[in-house]
């Protein structure tokens, strides 16, 4: 994922940011969690860490990499299981890593966390501890899809399945305002994922949600089909609810490692197609950020390498220094107070 | 999309088939499927056709192509146009040329139609006229996705946008039996396209299909992701809504695409990647095929070349010469017998 570099649009790169990192949850363990941290330390400027996890732990894994002094830690007792409800591990386990991470940016000792456990759990955490923002009844999970014009916000991406049309137009509200704070445009194109291209399509969701949204204060080009993600051109931000994006987010990933497998076939040298391939699919490789909280907090796939989950800490920097949070409460606020 | 040959599983290729084809309702005119017309007499073996359309218009395309003696006539008035309520028009216009099709399909004159028209005017037409199965409430629009592991059926990719449990319990009949017709599997596995891949995720929607699914007499694998359509390897036939199997038929499409595009870059020749990537865009360049009805229908994108038009009228003859119709009514009784 190629995002816009700090300089653009006003992010300050001078404005320190704590980053509360959990090393718990990945599916390769804490060391590539640990990994990532040294990486952010060597390359990336104006970025303090906190290690959440057991303290042991993190003291042994940071001390490692020679690191020991040059980051924080937080305690926490474990990561939350696969199959183990969040919310309810969250209200009686409040030392799971995910819990503590959300904590210290409710209590500002980070302005963010950055996680690749369930995302299930991140977002109950936040949702629970951080909260969320005025006129938000869910927080968005979204993610930005590298298309062949112009990357692409889609949300929501798993945090709420069963949407309603003022829940998709919360979503367009703050996928307008992430778009805007990466520096994808500056009146970013929001379209609504439907099929075929004529505002009566859809299901019954869609046909109440295209009324929705176009009573809303932003820049609506309407209804977009499901290959206007992966090839961009038509809408900066695309709006589903959350089953939705969650299939297509990985039927992106499927379809660029299938078809970059049997591009591969077709040259003498198959490592760049392999490698292209690798960095399209998106639901591996990309962090999905939670929209509608009071806080930034990003999320990345448990087999996330050190390298990406490095990108996920600049994606939850570039979130801060961009004012990620008061920009999307501004958006929710000129919304609400009257059609475009 | 490459099908397992005609000799494969016992589908005799000594027996005629007539197949009525559309030339009207593509994008890039009549011309274009009466070149079809002419690949299909010269390469696919006791196949006949009959080009429906205005008579004057479908005596000079074939004549200018030297087939006017091997082919029959249908006199059809025009086709759909893009906007029209397909129901109401071919309640009003009978000589709609989707219709006309269908009624020769109904009055066995052909044993199948090919039409590269809109989808919904097609399955109206089949659906009013041809007639559904007994026990199926709605067709299913089904398509065969090209996967690294094996080639999946994908159902439904836009005929019902608000589908029930029951009715995807149907599809996952229907698609089985298409499965067992293509030759992909003599007990092909059925999955239920959803996110996460524990049995207690996804909406609501899902979760009730999930316990239909259980009851059904046929190999159902259980939840599978977006990523499981492309890779394939896990399902044979993937079961979904019609709004979410048209989005990520789409997403493949644009992902396809998208990541041959990008990977074209990267070497000296790019045409081979673009190749694959075109190929692979299924949305565009496979036929989708009614099950449910009785009869034989396929459909394909409406910027269909001449040489995917025959691979389509090649998939109608597959399905008429594998007893598609009565695999389906015979998978429909099994299943409504009693649990497996």
């Amino acid at each position: 994922m190629t995002l816009p570099t700090d300089r653009d649009h006003g992010a300050d790169t001078s404005v320190r940011v704590t980053v509360a990192l959990d090393v718990l949850g990945g599916d390769d363990g804490p060391e590539v969690v640990a990994d990532a941290a040294l990486q952010v330390l060597d390359q990336q400027s104006g970025v303090d860490l906190i290690l959440v996890g057991p303290t042991d732990l993190t003291h042994t894994l940071a001390a490692d990499r020679g690191i020991a002094d040059r980051v924080e830690y937080a305690a926490a007792g474990s990561a939350l299981a696969m199959d183990e409800d969040p919310v309810r591990a969250i209200r009686t386990r409040p030392d799971v890593s995910v819990q503590v991470a959300a904590e210290l940016v409710r209590n500002q000792r980070a302005q963010a966390s950055v996680s690749v456990g369930d995302t299930g759990g991140v977002l109950a955490a936040a949702t629970l501890t951080i909260g969320r923002l005025e006129g938000v009844t869910r927080a968005a999970v979204a993610v930005v899809v590298p298309a062949v014009h112009h990357s692409v916000v889609l949300l929501d991406v798993g945090g709420t399945v069963d949407a309603t049309p003022e829940l998709l137009a919360q979503f367009a509200n703050s996928g307008r305002a992430f778009a805007v704070a990466l520096g994808l445009s500056d009146d970013p194109a929001v379209g609504l994922l439907t099929i075929g291209s004529e505002p009566g399509k859809g299901d019954a969701l869609r046909r109440l949600a295209h009324e929705e949204f176009l009573d809303l204060n932003l820049r609506y080009v309407g209804p977009v089909e499901g290959d206007d993600v992966a090839l961009g051109g038509i809408a900066d931000v695309i709006v589903t609810d959350g089953f939705t994006g969650n299939v297509v987010l990985k039927a992106l990933e499927g379809a660029a490692l299938n078809t970059a497998e049997a591009i591969s076939r077709r040259y003498a040298d198959p490592e760049p197609a392999l490698e292209v391939g690798r960095s399209f699919a998106v639901g591996r490789h990309a962090g999905a950020i939670l929209l509608g909280i009071k806080g930034v907090s990003v999320v990345g796939h448990g087999a996330s390498s050190a390298a990406e989950i490095a990108a996920y800490v600049a994606l939850a920097v570039r979130g801060v220094r961009s004012d990620l949070v008061a920009r999307i409460a501004d958006q929710l606020a000129v919304s609400d107070a009257g059609k475009r």
